[in-house]
């Protein structure tokens, strides 16, 4: 008699309407591959939520995820995942925990359970069945702990040789950039107040430093595309489902992560209404309507807004969200010729924004078929990339839809060649550029001291703190430091410098001076007695500690100097490790260790779709449960391919493809990737 | 027997699990006072949406509307409208239309329908039944029928004594913004391209122009408080129903209105998430985790964003759409009165924003107890008037909550005395205004010529349009023409004024003029032969044709001076109307017959809230089905209390409310309202 067969035994043979529905869950922790892992199996109500990171306080356990079938057919003999119900614990082969949601333990004996479309049992004769298990009774509702100093300081000790930082004080950062990435940019996010974690997730709080950067971009960019004859619009944020629909190879792409809002107050909607994921096609059919004559176009229109797209992937601060602002330009021209030349002035300006404002080195380039916008001709793309992981990230498309859409939505107007020519469909464009920017740029920058802002984004460019006060400090002296140091914030002020000051009695300099290293001020002028003897101030740069002594009558010139300084070294020093990680590989044994060394590759490419998929599939780790990073889109995690640059490295005559023995038609860019 | 029973006899005894439900609702059309009201009967699947327009079209009706209880019980005999079904169609007494959904109709025969909980019938029973009353077949996903010009013509002949203007092109506003407003503002928007209707009822889309006065509504508001200290952030637009229900009153207020999101692509959401209607909930939770130190406060965020209220309304375009762009501040302080200082900088701030930009008088004051916003303390308010409906609008609002989201959010510091005296919770403060504002701006100023703008929110101030170009002109000539003008144009920019040239030759210059006149630019330009000749240009302003010739070297000079006095101007226009129409009544008697003279009314007032609601109710037309204003929050539409202005009458010894006989307290504002 199979396991199955003899839990059946215990089970009801009639199914009553009202019974209570109950899941049983299988979760893998991660586990060194050495070891054997330990499941953890959830037995809860239907109803109950039970958060991964919940079920990793309470077990343990480390960033348990649901199991896989091979973990389920090994340890528990059932042949998926999905068939997988409390019958085969009898089999279990090895260890396993077992949690129990009190609130179904809470239910009365008599309640029937519907364990799955079959399966009904009562309360009492499950929990006698789940008393041969050790088990650990679980309150689901219970808050996870945030990890606190004290426990972080507790961890450091018992892991001191992995990711904790030796010397970090409590009030900063405790985890190492280079050892763990994730948790790093976790708190110089939050420790540095950029951002905050939300009750609902995958959405974040962009505090004011954060939000105060893309009012850089913003500024930045919106006079720019003005000055193209763009305008700001702004249409809903609601989709109905027949509009959203209507261009099929786009919905595609957005289905399976569109939100939809079906109830209003009490009421059912009729239908229900999406949230828009883009808007292409919520604008285009007031394109069409609006569009009359060719003296209409061309037409073009931007918006600021926010898109909700609900993925379900492990979702990480800016970089992938389930609301994130954006921009979104759509525009209209008569002329193809004229459409695809503001595609590349949008993308210069995306790659301006980059270089200039968030000091992040882009590589231009146009998307392969396969990575391209779908339902457009082309994409256009400036790509990052972030040296701990070795992995490229799109940093902003520019996209030319050609007559695609047009044709869907019926833009046309009348030939200007007159009436007896054919109709002409518009030509279009879309471009967008989202607060990922944010996110690459403090993984960039940013190191262990906390964050580093390109100064050109800093809410706060300068910090100005009085030094050198001590208890022998007479009232008078410390009064005459501190008003001067007040008058150098005024100067800085009023020649536009985005200065303050901090004149806090009750804190040290050192206290003050880490404080704005952890929040990513660019420059702290600090200003002490000698400084006054000596008529100038201490200047110390965020990014490296370099020190300069500026003459005060000198102020206005040379702060302004060190800022830019800043920001081109900055850029420079991330140039270059995109410089040394960009390796240019021409045979296919050689592209798998180059990617492990966390470079991005450029190789001679076919062009074609399948022999790309072939290299993503080639180039992936197996999938061991161990080795795969958690918010990769791709769980095999292959090389992507991230662009086809437009600055090509000459291809020799008869160059063949990386992967097949076709003939390459250039280089492209390929990497793992955000 | 009654009509019931005998239906009933027509139906299935036994209730089908398949059965396909059906609707019947029953609609009044606006009628007469005269006249008897047709009602119009629906009989639909229940899957089929069946709008009111749509049904005013196919019945020839004027804006139906679901009946009441009376209209059923007179004309069917049925107790209540919610009890109605098609078995009393037998009973009626007088004519009803009968509308049947053609997807109805294509059902096959042996189908059975459930009309309601106990009523199951097959299709081709109800249909012998229904044969007995005179029917009309009714494709309901048809689109409702834009008007056209034509059939403005048409309707124009038939009503000529009615809203359509006489003289009125094609191309421009046909309707009459004293007869018609409500066509009128619909057409003004459309028209002159602020705003389109959008696919999702209740949402529109904000087109450049409107967009641009947003934009510098935000310029103006946001160098103001950040000034005050206040730094702009951004919170997610969802929220988890925990917290939005954490503060009970004031979720009472948004609840019926609250858009939730229950899937994502195929997924049910394990719980399901609203949409912001305003963020008190979203963000005091984050408020109370940051703020650990007296040195903490104030804490002043704002976000621009948009939120969601799902009203069941009559939506109009600005002033009730279900998503809406708007600011929110949310601020903490220490101490109550700097607070309570910074609820009156803010209310300053909108106030200029009404004057200095719109060109729109507010009255500035305080709202009662009833009209508070739920959950604070007190709400100042600037209250403006649109002179066509005599009624009042809420411009903006600032509100001091006082402690009682600190007390629920437990937003709390340690004494600045010291640890043995209590702990403080915050006194907080929060305030918005949204593209309402630019609603209010239109119904004011525009007229039957189109749009106009108050020239420091115009995205063009000013069109410059050559003129005098004749068939006999030289191309000498009229390029000379063309030059000057565009000299002109590119000096205007050149002084910072939003100027363009329109130096198309196919079209007049007087389809240009009421082109540019529709769409509302502040002044027209005008260069010709004699103006050349002359040394000047001459200048018409939009808001009443008042021409000026401004010689050529004062042009930088005189033209923003011309727009400050259109400004000026529109302003005291408006203001006259205000104050003419803001009128003193201290006796009951006179508190009607002024209210429907389309006065506001300040009234000496008791405070009392029951003494409010009573004069509410007692100044509430009849609902007798003819008079009611469709888009009226209340359906009785009676006085509500606009606000108690700051600036007050001198109140009598011994003046009674002017409603009761309890003693006043102060002169209150009602009004009609929006």
């Amino acid at each position: 008699m199979s396991v199955e067969e003899a839990f059946a035994k215990l089970c009801l043979s009639d199914a009553p309407a009202d019974a209570v529905t109950v899941k049983s869950l299988v979760f893998k922790p991660k586990t060194p591959k050495s070891a054997v892992p330990v499941p953890i199996v959830v037995v809860a109500l239907h109803t109950t939520t039970t958060p991964s990171p919940l079920i990793a306080q309470v077990a343990s356990a480390k960033d348990p995820r649901l199991a896989r079938d091979d973990l389920v057919k090994d340890i528990f003999k059932c042949d998926s995942a999905k068939n997988f119900t409390l019958a085969f614990l009898s089999n279990a082969t090895s260890e396993f925990k077992l949690l129990i949601d009190n609130q179904l333990e809470a239910v009365e004996d008599a309640t029937v359970l519907q364990l799955n479309d079959n399966l009904f049992i009562t309360k009492a004769e499950l929990f006698k069945f789940l008393s041969a298990f050790d088990q650990q009774s679980v309150d689901f509702s219970q808050e996870v702990k945030k990890e606190e100093p004290k426990k972080k300081q507790q961890a450091k000790k018992q892991e001191s040789s992995k990711a904790v930082l030796d010397d970090a004080k409590l009030i900063g950062i405790t985890v190492d950039k280079a050892k763990d990435f994730p948790g790093w940019y976790q708190q110089v996010l939050t420790k540095g107040e950029m951002l905050d974690y939300y009750d609902v997730s995958g959405c974040y709080i962009l505090r004011p430093p954060s939000y105060a950067i893309w009012e850089f971009i913003q500024k930045f960019f919106d006079e720019r595309i003005k000055k193209l004859g763009v305008q700001n619009a702004y249409f809903p944020m609601f989709v109905s489902s027949r509009v959203l629909e209507k261009e099929k190879d786009h919905v595609e792409g957005f289905a399976p992560e569109v939100a939809w809002v079906t109830r209003a107050g009490s009421s059912e909607l009729e239908e229900p209404i999406a949230i828009r994921p883009t808007s292409e096609t919520v604008m285009y059919p007031y394109y069409a309507k609006w569009i009359q004559s060719y003296r209409d176009l061309p037409l073009k229109l931007n918006q600021w807004n926010s898109v909700v797209r609900w993925e379900f992937k492990h979702p990480q601060p800016f970089l992938r969200t389930r609301e994130f602002l954006w921009q979104e330009g759509h525009t209209a021209f008569l002329d193809q010729p004229e459409a695809e030349e503001e595609v590349l002035q949008i993308l210069d300006f995306y790659g301006d924004i980059y270089k200039e404002l968030l000091a992040v080195p882009v590589i231009k380039g146009k998307k392969t078929e396969k990575e391209k916008f779908a339902g457009g001709d082309y994409t256009t793309t400036v790509e990052g990339y972030i040296p701990q992981t070795g992995r490229g990230i799109q940093g902003g498309t520019s996209h030319h839809l050609g007559q695609n859409f047009s044709k869907m939505f019926n833009l046309t107007v009348e030939n200007p060649k007159g009436p007896e020519f054919p109709k002409v469909y518009a030509y279009q464009n879309s471009w967008g550029l989202s607060t990922r920017t944010i996110g690459v740029m403090v993984m960039i920058h940013s190191d262990n001291k906390g964050l580093v802002f390109p100064p050109r984004v800093a809410q706060w460019q300068a910090v100005v703190i009085p030094v050198g006060i001590t208890k022998k400090s007479s009232q008078e002296q410390r009064e005459h430091i501190h008003a001067s140091a007040k008058t150098i914030e005024d100067r800085l002020k009023q020649a536009g410098i985005r200065a303050f000051g901090d004149y806090n009695d009750n804190y040290t300099p050192g206290w003050k001076f880490s404080q704005y290293e952890l929040k990513g001020v660019p420059i702290r002028i600090e200003l002490g007695p000698k400084d006054i003897e000596q008529s100038h101030v201490t200047v110390v740069r965020r990014n490296d500690s370099r020190k300069y002594n500026v003459k005060l009558d000198e102020l206005e010139q040379r702060i302004p100097e060190i800022l830019d300084e800043l920001h081109d070294d900055l850029y420079a020093k991330a140039k270059e490790l995109y410089d040394a990680h960009r390796v240019i590989v021409n045979e296919w044994d050689e592209f798998v260790p180059n990617l492990n060394k966390k470079n991005v590759i450029l190789s001679p490419w076919c062009g074609v779709m399948d022999c790309e998929e072939d290299i993503k599939e080639s180039s992936a780790k197996k999938d061991d449960g161990e080795e795969i990073d958690v918010d990769e889109k791709s769980p095999s995690m292959g090389a992507k391919s991230l662009c086809i640059p437009f600055e090509q490295p000459e291809l020799k005559e008869g160059q063949k493809c990386v992967k097949c023995d076709r003939p390459a038609i250039n280089y492209t860019m390929f990497g793992r990737s955000y």
